[in-house]
């Protein structure tokens, strides 16, 4: 079905509006560009409607957000629910401060995301309020591990129905589920976290995914969450002794372009609870 | 002459201010630097008039506008012409939104541009108006081809006439016209769409050759043109099977810092019409 | 001593909150994590003393500053003071506008820095005032070279005692002074001034030995800009005939994701006057 579903974005290739930060807007461009979609960046109250009615999805990432960016991120969010394309939000460093609380607050009110996604501690933060004293790292007791899965699920199962949309959490092992199924997703490398911006590009993939299977969300999600993590595996095994953080940055979009919908099946590595 | 007008750069090593977007400010300044010009960044209303000043060229970019930065635009403009300094115009998604089609009209009304660089969709709309549901891509029935060469030059000769300044349009095969005469430029590759930016980037290099050879717009531009072009040319050929999009943006722009003028000379693919 | 001091960065892993341009944000995150340190960007008003309340250090570079965010530098630095957080100052361009010189004088003013890393002319301005014509470069006549080098000493050693902050002057040679001793650094490479941000990428490297040695501020720094220096001359090392200046900006980054404290040590070339 990954196999798919990875076809269908290929063929597709979405064009995705992103309002996101100014750290890794490159690196989320030209990760869209490396499956096939079509990246859009655009943040002016004036034009954010017209902007998301050309394109096929709306990824919210609030990891360099302020007043200007805030109204836009409502505005694009609100039409993007009538026009019926898929939202996705990105709640970057949720924890860190009360704006960035209050934003979340009011974007999870006024509109509805067809997937939100993030790691533990900013999901939590979403569910049960709170802070989060490492920026935008998930905190150390928090991350999802084989020794707190099954009540990580529990967890994002529940605040998935609450809120009906699909949870995406990222960690050493990630969960994805609409509520009532969970897919747990055992690709990526650790090395993924030295990359700044690995997880606002995966929002952005998981976007060209959603906004190119709107009838299976979930296991879009779960594909492009396979998708990126096995890029970072490949791009791993690429580097050589002298490579670093930078080269790997590199290697995973490199990655992310060569993939076929052959290998994305073949190297995804899950199971379902 | 592309040899001596790259020579020029070169020498001058033109300080260049760009106001851009900031998804692809970081690859537009590595490509000045590659091209031995000097890029600073300013976007403030409050200075963008005294660092033109110091500058020699001015690249105005609309791909992330915002209330903010239109105001610079157009004040960092109107003293660019007044002390006679090239200005360029990247009118980046034009037909995505009302405000870049207003901004564009008023960019046109109060400044005059040496250069504008687009893709066929982009320079239509400044001609005729108009939408465009690609975002920052050209429609796919505007794409200059061989087939609708000779209508496409015709069209912009006329656009250069009507507003005196020199027109490139980019696409399988660009097209370089001050409204007498006009160059076809055959150099470049199609996986340069792969990466996100290399329309702002070479619009970047134009700046740096405009304004080192400010008598010479045309041809100017054209050598500009045929570099960039060159340069994603050579960079392909590097590729290995395991590179992507990734790899390939940072080969095009190695290739820039390693070209010779000389190289430029023997690589330049061109005719006019 | 330059080892413990690396070592110490490895494993205190310092949150650095970074207010910063847009154009080199992601590198100077990415150099963040290449030394083990942990990147925060955010620069809006409402939550700028709260960031910097969760993090260990402040670095504020003046990159491509605005009517936003310059209140919240300012906000930022002293809350930061209060918290006896170091606060790091990269005064980019601060020559090339009124709206700069008018920023750095303020931020002189109300905040203590415990660093100011700058170009020569970068520095003078601050000291004397003045203008600059080369926008983020330094002037090509204030370039600390060997025949110059005594009289910078005098006018760094003077400065930092007047202000009482520890001084960092980059260039063919660098120097860092606490007022009363002086390193002079001979690590570095001339192509990394092709590379833009290898100087905003320093001030976050500074940031990070900075705050993990607050009680060696003076050392912490001068092993920074040895540090960058020396990964500057590894990286060029590893370049081959086709790599370019973006080959190297990645090189740069990947020889300080590798670099040990002992490598460190072995390749710190400086004296102290």
């Amino acid at each position: 079905m990954f196999e798919q579903l990875y076809e269908n974005v290929i063929n597709a290739k979405p064009l995705i509006h992103s309002i996101t930060n100014y750290v890794t807007a490159n690196d989320c461009a030209n990760s869209l560009l490396a499956c096939k979609a079509s990246p859009i960046m655009a943040d002016a109250i004036e034009e954010v409607e017209e902007i998301t009615t050309i394109c096929q999805g709306l990824n919210i990432n609030m990891g360099t957000l302020n007043q200007n960016t805030i109204p836009s991120m409502l505005l694009a969010g609100k039409k993007s629910n009538e026009l019926g394309h898929p939202v996705i939000l990105d709640p970057v460093g949720v924890g860190a401060s009360k704006i960035r609380r209050q934003t979340a607050r009011t974007l999870l009110e006024e509109i509805h995301f067809s997937v939100i996604k993030g790691n533990i501690s900013e999901i939590k933060i979403l569910g049960f309020g709170g802070e989060n004293k490492r920026g935008v790292d998930a905190n150390l007791e928090d991350q999802v591990r084989a020794d707190n899965l099954e009540q990580t699920i529990d967890y994002a199962k529940e605040f998935a129905n609450s809120i009906g949309s699909v949870i995406a959490i990222t960690g050493e092992i990630d969960i994805v589920t609409d509520g009532k199924r969970a897919y747990c997703i055992y690709n990526g490398h650790k090395m993924m976290s030295a990359v700044t911006g690995t997880g606002c590009q995966l929002s952005a993939v998981i976007s060209a995914f959603v906004s190119a299977n709107p009838q299976t969300v979930l296991e879009a999600v779960a594909s492009a969450v396979c998708a990126m993590g096995l890029c970072g595996e490949k791009a791993y095994e690429r580097m050589q002794a002298a490579d670093g953080n930078a080269t790997y940055r590199t290697y995973i979009i490199d990655e992310l372009y060569n993939l076929t919908p052959k290998e994305l099946k073949k190297g995804a590595k899950y199971d379902m609870r």
